[in-house]
């Protein structure tokens, strides 16, 4: 399983990401699932990934690839013309990639399916954020829906629909997600630290603040801990049940 | 879907049930889902149920039917000597109901698997906890996993996990089955009121307090805004991310 968030904010985007991927609880290894494709004052585009662990790499080699040596395929992810080009490159690629594999012969016990994240923005248009499907179809984010999760989304999903304001600072936006992560590390183990971490500005056209905050960062400690306070405070503090 | 949820605390068993079914989003129904067998100053047994509806019943039903016209199957569940000779009971009538619609020839879109909590006390013995599988086999709470849920778990557990406590009041309890149904309902469709709620309190041998919260109930509407409310609060005085 896999966790991953971007938020919309008035300001930018802010993209976080688990790092842990395992097959079997027994197989357990570190990945980046947070890939960013740059050209500075031009275009600045995040992807997120979750689900097969070999279509996700696949997919992210392919658009790498293609942009390095491009040959018949146009556009590459550097050089499409808008962000809703980039969503529909991003999921053809995708879909391409886990029809190969479902229909190579070969049978895997779990599926190749995959979802995306992709936000980003390119010159001269809106930053744009997108939920990218298997099939290779996609939704937009917008004011009613400003957010996306994918993965392990349940434990975490109800402080963000409680707490998130567009107009929230970076610094809040992230404190946010790591509540929101706190609650789903605690509760499914296939979910687990480093966090990456990533905001974007809007109209900055190029990699805003980008960190990885480990199991012990002091900062993640003490909201862990102080969450969990604050959440039994207000449990305690709301009146018991009156039989009637 | 569905959620249930019971807990063991240090004077007694509480259970809670949401009352939603629904075959696809346009076939709603309210069905009870909490059933009580007793045999006042002798037993109390009290089951919920999740999952496939016409097999839910039906081991209900079968339960019921043998203990008025027992004919050759004994012990019925008004008759067994303990609790885990009640949980074996349970257990061997929910694997038939299931496996007798599942090998039957017709075939359904959906499975026929359910799962069960039951609880309860028989005189001389202490009371106990069970979570019953499709399969009929079972586990039994214990000091280290003092609640079982089923149904749609994942909203409502971070609340459960991280403000239970065995000693705890009936009505505090309340309280907190009324928070973790309200995030469950909040975020799943599937799952909505009237809730049922029932008491037993350790060594009675008789139903407790026992009523069925609606979704205008005063206290459930003040709890709900008020979690809300107390959420974000405690989410504001946390400190802000600090950029390295």
């Amino acid at each position: 399983m896999t966790y991953c968030v971007a938020l919309k904010l008035a300001s930018g985007l802010v993209f976080a990401s688990d790092t842990r991927t395992n097959a079997g609880v027994d197989n357990v290894a570190v990945f980046r699932k947070m890939h960013t494709f740059e050209v500075p004052g031009e275009r600045l585009i995040t992807i997120l990934t979750a689900g097969n662990l070999a279509t996700t790499q696949l997919t992210i080699s392919e658009l790498e690839e293609r942009s390095k040596a491009a040959m018949e395929r146009h556009p590459t992810i550097l050089e499409t013309v808008s962000m809703f080009q980039t969503a529909q490159l991003i999921g053809d690629t995708l879909r391409q990639v886990i029809s190969r594999n479902a229909t190579s012969g070969q049978k895997a016990d779990s599926t190749f399916n995959a979802t995306l994240i992709v936000g980003g923005q390119i010159n001269g248009h809106p930053p744009r954020l997108f939920l990218i499907y298997p099939e290779g179809n996609f939704i937009e984010a917008s004011d009613d829906t400003p957010f996306f999760q994918i993965g392990e989304t349940k434990y975490g999903k109800p402080i963000l629909v409680r707490a998130f304001d567009k107009d929230m600072s970076f610094e809040a936006a992230v404190k946010l997600l790591l509540v929101s992560f706190d609650s789903t590390i605690k509760a499914n183990l296939s979910v687990g630290p480093p966090i990456d971490v990533q905001f974007y500005v809007n109209d900055s056209l190029k990699r805003g603040y980008d960190t990885r905050i480990r199991a012990d960062d002091p900062y993640f400690m003490k909201l862990s801990t102080g969450w969990g306070e604050a959440l039994r405070d207000a449990f305690q503090h709301l009146p018991d049940y009156e039989r009637s």
